[in-house]
C-alpha cells in the first residue's frame, strides 16, 4: 500500500495545506528572517498523516471546505510544534534526516519556537469557528503534555507494565490522531454516531503507529527512519519491544546495564541484537495489527466512499511502513 | 497604593479563580504525584495582576460570571506558563524567592510542564464558549513567543533602539496585559468603543509595567524581587536602564565589557552603580509615568464604579511597586 494512493481522495485539500504552510513561513522572509529560517527547516518534509485524516474524515458529509483546510493545517502544526519539543527535550540531533531546530539554533530557541508552533496551531483550531473543536484541540495538547511527562518521569525505570506503555503512547500519540479524525468528523456535522466510529478509528490507528513506530526504531536503519535507531533506550524509555525483551530474559538482559550506566552504546546494540533474533518483533507486529483492525472494525458504518476506502488502507499502511 | 484596595471590587471572583487553581493542583495529587508536586510550586505566589485585569474589565457591565471566571484563570496560565518557559530559556534558579521549575527538575521537565500550563490555558479560554476570545488568546500567545524570540535573537547585541525596546516589551508583556483587559470586556459584551478603552489601557499599563521591572532589576535588591538583580545584563538583554546607559557613556562602558565576555559579574555590578548614580532611573520612571497617564486616559468614558477607580488606582500602583 503507497501512502500515495491513501492521499488521493484529498489531494487538492493537502496542496492547499501545504500552501498554508508556505505562506506561515513566507510572511516572515523580510520581517523576521531568523524565524523564516527556522519555520523552513521544521515545516516540510512530514508524512502529513495527520491532515490527511482530518481531511478524509471530514470530506464523508457535507462540509464547510475551508473550515476543514484551517483545522487540517491546525492537526500538522500541533505535531510538529510536539516535535520541536521533544527532540529538545531528548537532546536530539537529527530528524527526517535534517538537524533538528535544538541542535542548530540551542535548546532556548527550540523552546520558543514550540511555543509560537502552538499559538500557530490554535489560531488556525480557532480559524475553524467552531468550540468543540477548539475545546477537543486544547484538550489534546493536555493529554499529550501530561503524557510525554509521564514518559520523562518514568525514564530509566525497569518497572513498567504493558497497561502503563499504552496508556502513555494512547496520550502522546494516538489522542492526537483521534483529534484528527473527530475535528474533521464534527466539522462535517457527521452523526454523533459516526462522530465515535471516527474517534475509534483515530485512537486504534494511533496505537498501531506508535508501536509500528516504537518497533523500527529497533529494526530499522538511521538511513530509512532519518534519525539514529535505539534511540528510545538511549533516552531510557520502554518501549513494546524492550518491554517484551524484559519479560523474555529477566535474568541476563542488557536494559539493566543500559538503564543503570545510561546510555551505554554497546549493551544498546546487544539489546537491539537480542531483539531481531527473537520472535518479539512478530509479536510486536501482532498487536500492532490487532489495533490497526480495531481500527477499520466501525468504518463499514461510514458512507461508501473513496474517502472511506483511503482509511482502510490507511490502517494497512502503519503496519508496512517502513520510516 | 495598596494591591489590596486595588482588589477589592474583585475580591469574592479573585477567591474563586484561586480555588479553580487549588481544583487544578489538588486533581493530580494521587494519580500523578509529580506533577502535583510541579503545579503546586507554580500556581502560588504570584501578584495575580492579569486576572484582576479581566474581572475589573469584565465587571463594568453585565456579564456572565462563570465565563469571566474562566477567561480569568486563563489569564493567570497563560501569564505562568510563560514563566516556566522564561526560566527554563534564562536557565534562572530563583523565582517569587522559591526555586524555579528548571532548577529543581531540569529543563526537560520545565519544557513540557509549560506546555500542559499552555493547554490547561486554553481549555479554560475556550471554557467561556467566546470564539473571539478564544482567537484573540492565540494570537496573544503568538505574540508574546514572537517577541521571547526576538529576544533571545537580540541577546549581547549592543545596536539596539528605543523603538525595538518598545516593540519588544509591548509583544512579551503589554499583549497579555491587553488581552486581560479586552477579554473581559468582550465578555461583558461592552460597547466596543469601550472595549477599545480598555484595550487602550491594557497595553499601556503593560508597557509602563515592563518599565518599572526593568528598573526594578537595576534598583532592587534580591529580597525584593525574590531573584537576583542584574539578570537581564547577565543575559545579555537590553533593557531601558540599559539603553539610556549606552547612550549617556557611548565611550568606557561597562556594558560593552559585559556582553563580549558574556557575564562578567564585576562590570555587571559597575554598570548597575553607575546607573544609580546617575539621572537615568528617574527618566525611565518619567517614560514609563507617561504610558501609565496614557493608560488612564480614556477610562472617564467607563462607567463610574469602584472597579474603573481600581483600574485607576493600578495605573499608579505599577510605578510605585518595589516586586
Amino acid at each position: 500500500m503507497q501512502l500515495s494512493a491513501v492521499y488521493e481522495p484529498v489531494r487538492q485539500e493537502l496542496a492547499e495545506v501545504n500552501e498554508q504552510f508556505r505562506l506561515l513561513v513566507d510572511s516572515q522572509k523580510t520581517t523576521f528572517p531568523e524565524l523564516y529560517q527556522m519555520l523552513s527547516l521544521v515545516l516540510i518534509g512530514g508524512k502529513i498523516i495527520r491532515p490527511t485524516l482530518t481531511l478524509l474524515s471530514g470530506k464523508l458529509y457535507s462540509h464547510n471546505r475551508q473550515a476543514l483546510l484551517m483545522m487540517a493545517t491546525a492537526s500538522e502544526l500541533l505535531h510538529i510544534a510536539t516535535l520541536v519539543h521533544d527532540d529538545a527535550v531528548d537532546k536530539a540531533s537529527i530528524r527526517r534526516g535534517r538537524s533538528t531546530v535544538n541542535k542548530v539554533w540551542g535548546t532556548d530557541k527550540a523552546i520558543i519556537l514550540g511555543d509560537y508552533l502552538f499559538a500557530r496551531a490554535g489560531e488556525f483550531a480557532a480559524a475553524t469557528g467552531n468550540l468543540r473543536v477548539v475545546k477537543l484541540f486544547a484538550r489534546t495538547l493536555e493529554t499529550i503534555s501530561r503524557g510525554e511527562l509521564r514518559q520523562d518521569f518514568s525514564a530509566f525505570n525497569l518497572n513498567q507494565t504493558f497497561e502503563q506503555y499504552l496508556e502513555r503512547i494512547t496520550s502522546k500519540t494516538a489522542s492526537l490522531f483521534a483529534m484528527a479524525t473527530e475535528s474533521g468528523a464534527v466539522l462535517s456535522q457527521a452523526p454523533e454516531e459516526m462522530i465515535q466510529v471516527l474517534i475509534n478509528y483515530g485512537y486504534n490507528l494511533g496505537i498501531a503507529f506508535q508501536i509500528v513506530d516504537d518497533v523500527l526504531d529497533f529494526t530499522g536503519t538511521k538511513k530509512e527512519m532519518g534519525k539514529p535507531v535505539g534511540s528510545d533506550l538511549a533516552q531510557g524509555t520502554i518501549t513494546l519491544p524492550s518491554l517484551l525483551l524484559l519479560e523474555r530474559y529477566p535474568e541476563d538482559n542488557p536494559l539493566k546495564n543500559i538503564f543503570s550506566n545510561r546510555n551505554n552504546q554497546q549493551e544498546i546494540k546487544r539489546a537491539i541484537e537480542m531483539t531481531n533474533n527473537s520472535s518479539i518483533i512478530e509479536e510486536c507486529y501482532q498487536i500492532a495489527s490487532e489495533y490497526s483492525t480495531r481500527a477499520g472494525r466501525g468504518l463499514y458504518l461510514l458512507p461508501d466512499s473513496p474517502n472511506r476506502k483511503s482509511l482502510l488502507h490507511l490502517a494497512d499502511y502503519v503496519l508496512e511502513r517502513k520510516r
